[in-house]
């Protein structure tokens, strides 16, 4: 096994190097907080009370906001390491890596589902570090051990050292609490208007160390830890014991130190518990509660059963093992954790909250269906949706939430659609849902107001206004004056009233077909009009009337998201859709997926706005917005492109590859919301991951595995079987969970057209009809040579 | 001299050491910013465009906050250091002492007006950094310079290396310009509301380092700089060269390299500029105008004219050489800093912008009327004065100042009557002011509406209303409900009212002197009647009619600020006095000066509020807090105590004493607003500095030597002359500027009572009359035995 690559054994991942990918990390989570753990011991904790805070800080003040990709890495950022000291010859490492990076001799970073943890060699001492989570508490488990595998007795300190950081300038501390056997820090979240007080008040300010053995010594002042020494040397370590430290007022720090004598073969075991805590009662609970004898293995059970909670409607096995070993275990994962979190945000923009909901709709469609209905309760009265959705009376829109956005409506066909295929629950349609106006409507009547929303909002020429953005885009300067337009949303709202015409047909509605078929034929005229530029479609009108997104432009000279829509909306004549997947693949290709724009802009647009200002190749400028790409290969496949879509599916999860990785820094345990882009421009950096959980796209490229690349999707009278499997792979196996009905499919390479068997027997059309809750089904799928 | 203290050279203060004192520091500013330079090579740089920003930045998005006391340094804190290579032996460096940290053969740290550097010796090498600021640019103006002191010639290569830091998640990249000659690290602010568009297009978000000789090589990526070594043990430095690398939406660095032979005795020396700025046009005009031949020199000269204008009107020669040096040249200075500048901040709380002009009284008395001018005609139309002072037509109230205090008026007549005192000035109060309401009224009645406001504030025992707050107790709970009511600001109001009825009296305002006078005993008697607590005056009364500051208290039993102001006042009859001056010496004194309260609150008390839940010795929560420790001294010399303020006044201020220093981590540069107290409760960090240099002691402490110590006070009829030397002293010199006027002033001391001679001649009383602008007087004083 290279040292520059992973490995994989089930659902484990495994890195061998600190140094090959600094910036790989796992992650885990619970309903209440989320852990980022790199592989190198730097840990970025957030968990909600109800707001996003922390617990384990940086050494200096720093700024609450949401969360970051490519979040950099420094000396002193806060992590959980184990300094380990030969007491025979005083020599000192850091473990898994950081602050003193003094090269192991072995070193395994293994990401697992519900635990993350190291395996270390140094010299003839075995080391494991682990950590996971409690399924309903916020707090960090970790277990150390050490053994000695070596002939001869070995006295050795071990110093579990947690970060704890700059907490509070109104008050900080930290000392060892005997009672509690922990080193605690206290502080006090600094406030200074009278009416944050409350709020205050109820924050979990203290962050304590908890251990299930009393340490030979401590240390609570990062300073007295550090001393000349530094971060990268600490002081403390050349000391046969630490030195009882207290800090007041100082920055804290939570090491313990363990000095012990292992016998030859001997081993050892401790456990931690490092949390957040209000007050010191709430840390004897913890403590009861977790380090009771066996505490660990019992929340490592109701983790598993957290988790299977996730496991998805899909189990596949294809000639494509990474791909499996990602899409069995850590992409329904992914879409698991945003559905069942929100994103531990209180206030998630809509558009996330309904996509969130479309990979429940695999997962765990009785949730999907909570969050439509949470979503319509909050629609305005004219119609239009909210910019984000509030959870908790308490909830207050935040940040970008607070920018008018006018995409929202698009989301609910998008994603409602897809949810009644896959339950065939068309009678929610029929369900009363209360408005923000205490106003009963059907959801049927509400998404049809929504679609009503969407063409009332366009200009005299049709086109759908823009105000201060839409999806992915910040294009903040387009439309504030209210005259710009989206060239996407004009057709995302076409796609979207086609989608709703087809429910409103099933259902027998033919006023609504007519009403909203009309005015989806109006906006995709309007867009053949206005909107085509000869090659593709534009990304929209500025209030000035400038046309961008348009051949004649030097940067940002093709947008993705209008050409992918526009093939998903049948908008596109066979000539068009050929222009189009020439142009995105001759302007938006890259080895690691397609950009969302290009050429990246590298200075401000005026008549554009924010997105312009964004660095070349991040975020929204051109990266490779996986959530964007995701609705490429969506529309490849739904427009018989299936072979140039799984190129590209295949691009944005990481390969086999070394190189490849290292480029990404991304270890295959979930996509993230990018990879860097511009690759042109900046190709040194290009096809680098953003190491951000959060994005739409594990919903979307779920969905494309379930629906698309194994074809086996829902429809009004069944399960219908269209899949396009790539011509690679001679045959593949899935297993199928639908309407409660379990499927087992099975793909071969055949010669003549696609021939489906249902246990046995041929089908006339590639539909299972009167599917059984409960039934077990057999499939053969013989696909086209 | 020991490693351990520090020396004096004039105007400059040399330490020695890098380790005894890590956090000491020295100050340099303009008008648009300020350079806090801590002796390991640390540097904190905030600039006004127009509210405080950053150009270096930490490595990690910091919060944006107002200035925070014992503010942590940590590894990567924003520094600019030189890294020094011998080529020979690739052995490193790094001046002057962070990162690395590897000892250096001698080390000087030298802090002067208007430069601040160090000289360092590494074997035969001798290598010299120095930073002065232009006066009127935004930029840092660096000299490095090395010479071989040595036999043989040596080859090295040095390093200049300065923090950028994190600067954006929009938007930041670095990169070596060649046309600039610099590295230019570039930035957009991050910003999401379109409405913040037009203030963040206007700000220097881009970080330069210009130089003035091209280097051999540079890196402009912190984590190429860094490698695996880190940031303690860089890997660029084991490479002949730096990579020229690139920052690409990576932390930047500013890091160049310059490979040299040097001759024995052979010296070198190079200039860099190092500043924000908006763009290249920008940089161009700075390096035109800072890099030219002989910039430098001009720049230190205008500085020195600067710091002339804040000279202050006394120069003092006493038998305490280290007094004579902090007061004749640093603190007139940070006077001036704080007069001159508003604390580098848009909106000054009127009770620091009151008093700040109180200390430009005796330094540049036009600036003080200026800022009189400025308050009053933002007094409220009820007579109440702001919060703050909003300095310009965009600026906001920001922080502490949102939060409704009741004390603003007080600072009107203590701030304005040793204004006329000191000038004679009595016009000024006839000049009208046009107030927030478009209503014009004199000086003297907008004072009087102030003491009627007061006067109105007032509850039903006639005790003063602190709502959520007064002056250095942020106590938000004791009032919020409207009934609370505050101790120091009753007695303060007094104090107040009968400074202005002696105003009035002088104007002959016979109904002002009855109306005011009689509210002045009412507020005293009123004080008398439920604040007197047996040996000291109470804090306050809650909302809920709770008295605290009291005997029975354990915590917060006694505050300072009531007892100095009632001697102030003269409220406290003579056993009164007595008593609280055995009060505050008994529970309130330390090595280091008064505390502000004690015993310092160790818990949240809800009747008070926020005080209570700061770190007990820290900021307001019973640490000596030196600006109100200065009106403790100012109140004793009043009270005739000299004996006692003298102990005092000398505690402020860092004796010789090493250990002393150590303790307190300050260097007699500037006053710190405090030393950490609750010195009973926690003794290991008693004394310690704040390093903060933003402090209302400045000017009372200068006040106080003008006026009490040396006691030579303005007044209605000319120069009074009152004394109060410490009887160890002999003798002393001092000149004092006055009303235009010079006077020399020699104290000796005799038998007889005081006796004053005026140019050779006896004074019949104590007071030169009738001063002559340009005139030079010699004044003779004999001292009492």
């Amino acid at each position: 096994m290279s040292m520059l690559s992973h490995s994989r054994s089930g659902d484990r991942v495994t890195l061998h190097s600190p140094t090959a990918m600094p910036q790989a990390c796992g992650l885990l989570w619970n309903r209440r907080m989320l852990l980022h753990v790199n592989c190198r011991g730097f840990v970025t904790a957030q968990h909600m009370q109800p707001e996003p805070g922390k617990y384990a800080h940086a050494p200096f003040l720093e700024a609450r906001t949401f969360m970051q990709p490519e979040q950099p890495l420094y000396a002193q950022h806060p992590g959980r390491f184990l300094f380990l000291r030969d007491e025979a010859t005083g020599q000192a490492w850091s473990l898994p890596h950081e602050p003193m990076r003094r090269p192991v001799d072995s070193f395994r970073f293994e990401v697992g589902q519900a635990a993350i943890g190291w395996v270390l060699g140094v010299g003839e001492l075995e080391v494991s570090l682990t950590v996971s989570l409690p399924v309903d508490a916020t707090a960090e488990l970790w277990t150390a051990s050490l053994r000695n595998a070596g002939a001869a007795a070995r006295r050795v300190s071990i110093y579990p050292c947690f970060s704890v950081g700059y907490m509070s300038w109104m008050n900080q501390s930290a000392a060892w609490d005997e009672g509690l056997l922990g080193l605690v820090a206290r502080s006090v979240s600094p406030y200074q208007r009278l009416e944050d007080y409350p709020r205050i008040a109820q924050l979990k300010d203290w962050t304590a160390l908890l251990a299930d053995q009393r340490p030979d010594s401590w240390e609570a002042r990062l300073e007295a830890f550090e001393g000349e020494g530094g971060w990268a040397d600490p002081s403390a370590l050349a000391r046969p014991r630490l030195g009882r430290g207290e800090a007041h007022y100082e920055t804290p720090i939570a090491a313990l130190q363990y000095a012990l004598e292992l016998g030859a073969g001997e081993a050892r075991q401790w456990r931690f518990v490092f949390a957040p805590a209000r007050d010191a009662g709430e840390l004897q609970q913890l403590r009861a509660r977790l380090l009771a004898p066996g505490a660990f293995e019992r929340e490592a059970q109701a983790s598993r059963v957290y988790l299977e909670g996730g496991r998805g409607c899909l189990r596949q096995r294809s000639p494509d093992a990474e791909l499996d070993a990602f899409a069995n275990h850590w992409l329904p994962r992914q879409v698991w954790y945003h559905g069942d979190t929100n994103r531990l945000t209180t206030n998630p923009q809509t558009r996330n909250y309904l996509q969130d909901a479309l990979g429940m709709v695999y997962v765990e469609p009785a949730r999907a269906k909570q969050v439509f209905r949470a979503a319509l309760s909050q629609q305005h009265e004219d119609g239009g949706m909210p910019d984000g959705v509030l959870l908790s009376p308490e909830a207050e829109q935040q940040y970008i939430n607070q920018v008018p956005h006018m995409d929202h409506c698009v989301w609910l066909p998008v994603c409602v659609a897809p949810y009644l295929d896959e339950t065939g629950d068309w009678a929610f349609l029929r369900e009363v849902v209360t408005g923000r106006d205490g106003q009963g409507a059907t959801v049927f009547e509400r998404v049809c107001a929504a679609m009503r929303w969407l063409l009332r909002h366009r200009d005299a020429r049709g086109l759908s206004l823009i105000a201060q953005g839409d999806w992915c885009d910040p294009m903040n300067m387009v439309g504030p004056a209210g005259r710009g337009v989206s060239g996407w949303l004009t057709i995302a709202a076409a796609h979207a009233l086609r989608l709703w015409v087809e429910v409103a047909r099933e259902l027998g509605e033919a006023g609504v077909v007519d009403e909203l078929g009309r005015g989806a034929d109006e906006l995709a005229a309007s867009a053949q009009a206005h909107l085509w530029d000869g090659d593709w479609f534009a990304r929209g009108i500025s209030d000035a009337g400038r046309r961008f997104g348009v051949a004649a432009d030097e940067e940002g000279r093709i947008f993705l998201n209008p050409q992918s829509w526009a093939l998903l909306a049948g908008i596109a004549d066979a000539d068009q859709r050929e222009r189009i997947v020439r142009a995105v693949d001759a302007q938006l290709d890259s080895p690691w997926g397609v950009m969302l724009l290009a050429p990246a802009f590298t200075r401000m647009h005026e008549h554009i706005g924010r997105v312009t200002q964004k660095f070349p190749g991040s975020a929204e400028n051109g990266s490779i917005y996986n959530h964007a790409a995701a609705f490429w290969i969506h529309a490849l496949y739904r427009a018989g492109e299936g072979e140039r879509a799984w190129t590209q599916l295949r691009r944005m999860l990481p390969g086999p590859g070394a190189d490849d990785l290292i480029r990404r820094g991304q270890l295959p345990v979930f996509i993230p919301n990018y990879y860097r882009g511009a690759v042109h421009q900046f190709p040194r950096t290009a096809g680098r991951s953003s190491q951000m959980f959060n994005t739409g796209t594990a919903s979307w490229i779920y969905r494309i595995l379930v629906e698309d690349l194994f074809g086996l999707r829902g429809s009004p009278r069944g399960l219908r079987v269209d899949p396009a499997l790539p011509r690679s792979w001679s045959e593949a196996r899935v297993e199928r969970r639908f309407r409660g009905a379990s499927f087992s499919v099975t793909y071969r390479r055949g010669s003549g057209p696609l021939a489906v068997t249902l246990d046995g027997v041929a089908l006339d059309e590639p539909l299972v009809r009167d599917v059984e809750a409960g039934r077990r089904y057999a499939l053969d799928v013989k696909l086209p040579a």
